[in-house]
């Protein structure tokens, strides 16, 4: 199986200088973050958000050059993706993630605090400098979802009553919005036709979704290892993702254990045998499958390239994750 | 003495409309928060900062009614402060402002966090939508200024070797850009000359500085009654500010009880004793007295109002904290 960023191999220079750059930033003024910037922006980070934006910077510029403001748009991107993340393990009070211990856990909520309101803050001061007024609106609405998504999620915990659709709306302020936006903006740097300045904002909103809910999807299918977290976490904490919804319509009884918070001994480990036994996962499948179909139909109209055959690569590596 | 919302009297129902308007956007929506938005907007907070927009924006507009844009600049002013706060009482674990416990310690962090952000992110999509690129800059830099303030503030905890041109470069980030910056902003909405523009800035600058100041000294003068929180509180916690650093000039034994961080059990004592013998807080009264009244100047050329005398008095009023 190739890894997702041998996928990245038309951007590859470009986003080792973008790690770069990220690092220095962080890290370079402030001796108190710059343990904090190696952690975030050091190894084992998948710079997915910053590849999507560089490889439609280059599938929509055709034979010219992609731009400075390409590049910082890129960088913007993975900067809100990190921040949020950061304040996420803060108020989830998760202690692991991708395999390493999170910045609050590591470092105290001071600096993961501190370290959020930065990066935010440098990435509205780019944002302001990109001197294109509908960039800076596309990208104030994703930090607004962001916020949006967080607090829905909050709410939503062990709500047996929540939807397929308030989880992918949930999904989308938290996952997609920002592909979406970014993918968007891309497009309109790039100085493209509406139509397909909105078919790159379709891509990104599909392929965010496809991620998320195979995201949804290995947390009850793979090993702590793999996931670097413990797995099954959301069920744990209440965030009732798609396998667990769809369960749920088949077996009512999962319900009845998630609505009394696993108040007995075994009925964790009595929802997550439900959860195998029944149709969920596969449904889940299918869900993925689709929302990654749309995404590569959405990038019908761009001319062939590599970054064109990367994008859509990456819509079907994400399946292979969980096919 | 009057108190200094007296002072507001020409935009009171301006204000009042803004405290409605962000309680409301912060609480109706979303339950979690409201118990937290009742908290940050509810009685108590002073206000200043929108009062100052807004008297700002009636002083500039002459004849004319202040725009939606203003009384919206004013509610992201108030809102970016407010954010800030949050942040920054998780950062420095505060339990106490004001007198009421801080959002962190009657909330928890999560909704510190949150909440924090969902304000962040409400300005800047609010701040976007003002439409005007040069405005979103300007604010931009207030929330870098504010992060690099409080960076900065972590950094020189005990450091005996501050100046106070760094003391005053720290207090700009943290209190006089915000004031500086929408106070410009205002003038950018109401479209008045450059040079007029520039002389708000400066009396934001300005204000904001004795404003700290003062605040500084009143750390030292006041009981935890008038202050609503312990204290010394900055000092005990490594915070060096104007009557610390000019104690520390004439008696270099305050720095030696710095740098040990208090460590025998009449060290703080002591560091105090010797800050009120000293010229420190009457130095410290002087320079605010000359922030003050420069600020006073830089509102010469504005034609004569209501507002504009609210503003001069408003100068005068925070120097009266302490003389």
């Amino acid at each position: 199986m190739t890894s997702v960023t041998s996928l990245f191999a038309p951007v590859e220079t470009d986003l080792d200088l973008l790690t770069h750059n990220l690092k220095g930033l962080v890290g370079a003024r402030h001796p108190i973050l710059s343990a904090a910037a190696e952690h975030l922006f050091g190894a084992g980070g998948k710079r997915l958000r910053p590849a999507i934006v560089l490889l439609l910077a280059k599938a929509t510029m055709a034979n010219q050059e992609i731009t400075p403001k390409h590049r910082r748009l890129a960088e913007i991107t993975e900067m809100i993706h990190t921040a949020s993340l950061v304040h996420d393990d803060v108020v989830d009070e998760s202690s692991v993630r991708r395999g390493v211990p999170t910045v609050h856990s590591r470092f105290g909520n001071r600096i993961a605090v501190l370290a959020g309101d930065f990066l935010f803050a440098q990435s509205s001061w780019y944002l302001a400098n990109l001197d294109n007024l509908r960039v800076v609106k596309l990208l104030s609405q994703v930090i607004m979802d962001l916020a949006e998504g967080e607090i829905q999620q909050g709410l939503n915990r062990f709500d047996t009553s929540l939807s397929i659709e308030a989880y992918l709306e949930k999904s989308y302020f938290k996952t997609a919005s920002l592909l979406a936006n970014s993918a968007k903006a891309t497009g309109v740097l790039s100085d493209i036709s509406e139509v397909t300045i909105n078919q790159l904002y379709a891509y990104g909103r599909h392929l965010g979704l496809a991620f998320q809910i195979v995201d949804d999807i290995l947390d009850f299918t793979s090993s702590d290892e793999v996931l670097g977290k413990p797995a099954c976490s959301d069920l744990r904490s209440g965030n009732l993702t798609a396998p667990v919804l769809y369960t749920m319509a088949e077996q009512p009884f999962l319900a009845t254990l998630i609505e009394r918070e696993f108040a007995e001994a075994s009925d964790f480990d009595q929802a997550i045998e439900l959860i195998h036994q029944g149709n969920g996962i596969q449904k889940s499948r299918d869900l993925a499958a689709e929302q990654s179909r749309l995404a590569v139909e959405c990038l019908a109209s761009l001319p062939p390239s590599a970054a064109k055959q990367a994008l859509q690569d990456i819509a079907d590596y994400v399946l292979r994750r969980v096919f």
